[in-house]
């Protein structure tokens, strides 16, 4: 971490749960000598300036800009394409621009595929992605520790340059965060796995029971391990919508691989091979158990 | 509750985390005044009167009957069935037996089997399953408050005496747990989704991964989320092989309807329909959010 590391002007694109953390973290650790924010609700920008996590804001993006010196896009997946390509027709190289959308291969693309830049991504753009989050949304839940001991992946391609990855490196290190880079498209292929399939089961999962004869009845006998189960289908529809949509290719690969270990699960059961059964759970939970204590350090 | 309520001597066969936790509670609450344990294992026997949860034990199933009013069955799912049979053979009908199982039909029909009964399960035999628990098991983790605030769900068959099942609900009741009665059938179907169903796609999840090559990286980038969602994979392999043998039925009725479900989700991520997706996302996160805090209220 660069201990004397400072922002000029810090511009958040969309100040919900991400961005309203990475703006209390620059204010509570004084990485940014002033905090701005852009966003179409009037509302959240207020709050934002209310609560003291900003220090201006602007509903106009060409005013929002002015100045600017490090740009973060923090609005769901979709929003951060078009986004990004707003921004580029505003700025020059001079401004950093990174992002903190979950999806990194269609972030790419629309840089590269913004009229007059030759199918390049301007060196200045540094695709980001911070491994941290919560099923709360929205500026009022943001926390200045949310980055604090977790990771940010990084996804610098070909074009970028090296002074642009390594400020967004030592803004998301000032904030707490331990910073790794990989591929645009592994970064993808883990997140489908980790991520964002699981969200699709835990959606799929509360829809079913939902949509099943005297569900209250369910939900009611329901235990401590379905409500930590079940948690992140409480997440919001719209960015996971968003995210399903960005990462369509990998994570249907994701879906299917499990469905395929689902499948054999399922065929165990039918025909009462214990046997099995037994070896599928002893080796996940020796899978789990491992990687616990990993989770547990970071998250804690 | 009734408050003067006392067991002479309680039995319990098999000193895991359910046995233990009961035992433990009867102790802190005062509700036996003789507690004692059978088991296979001589060691978490002799762990359980050294941490001062039960009076005395026995590894010999006649001695340990000795002298007792209630008997609790809290060993795996099969071996509750295989134990009941010779609890029966022991045993005349002032001795209340009930147990902690999970799967309530195959309980039920493995007492109804047994030689010398005519098909009929004994007057005094209370099917019961505490909702409660943890993915940690054994006798170290017994937890006197494991059912405070939590329900137990207790099936009582054509063939139940009701002094029998006054008795059981009495005895959950002094351990702080709330009572409640459906049917057999009702209860295998609804414990199929809520608990049985996560089970599997949760071991089935963490599998998959573990699957893939360079899976210690997948791991690596999981966050908060996958760690919540895949908690109980981390559950006792052997208990849930048990489960699902014995739930066979209703847990493949629950898995092919989670499967369609999936489905839907999955082939409207691959035509990319926005609509469909933000749709059930909605749907899910208004049924999770309605219940979520009725799940929160009664496991805080």
């Amino acid at each position: 971490m660069i201990n004397d590391f400072k922002i000029k002007k810090l511009l958040i694109i969309g100040l919900g749960l991400m961005g309203g953390s990475l703006a209390r973290a620059a204010k509570e650790r004084g990485f940014a000598n002033h905090i701005s924010a852009y966003g179409h609700r009037d509302l959240s920008l207020k709050k934002g300036l209310k609560l003291g996590i900003i220090d201006s804001y602007s509903t106009e993006l060409a005013v929002a800009l002015d100045g600017v010196d490090v740009v973060l896009i923090a609005t769901p997946t979709l929003v951060a394409n078009a986004m990004l390509e707003q921004i580029l027709l505003l700025t020059d190289e001079s401004v950093v621009i990174t992002d903190a959308a979950s999806v990194k291969g269609s972030f790419v693309a629309a840089g590269r595929a913004c009229a007059g830049l030759g199918g390049k991504l301007p060196g200045n753009v540094v695709p980001g992605h911070p491994i941290a989050g919560s099923e709360r949304s929205g500026v009022a839940a943001a926390d200045g520790e949310l980055f604090a001991n977790h990771r940010v992946i990084l996804t610098p391609v070909t074009e970028t340059n090296i002074e642009a990855t390594r400020l967004v490196t030592a803004m998301w290190e000032a904030a707490g965060a331990e910073v790794v880079t990989m591929g645009v498209e592994e970064h993808d292929a883990i997140l489908s796995a980790t991520s964002h399939l699981p969200h699709m089961l835990a959606y799929a999962l509360v829809d079913a029971l939902a949509g099943r004869e005297a569900s209250l009845d369910i939900f009611k006998y329901a235990a401590g391990g379905f409500r930590d189960f079940t948690r992140i289908a409480s997440s919001d529809p719209v960015m996971w919508r968003d995210i399903a949509l960005a990462n369509r290719d990998q994570l249907l690969v994701s879906i299917d691989q499990f469905d395929e270990y689902l499948t054999l699960l399922r065929n165990a059961i039918e025909r009462s091979d214990g046997e099995m059964l037994e070896e599928i759970f002893v080796r996940a939970k020796q899978s789990r158990d491992v990687f616990s204590g990993q989770l547990l350090k970071r998250d804690s």
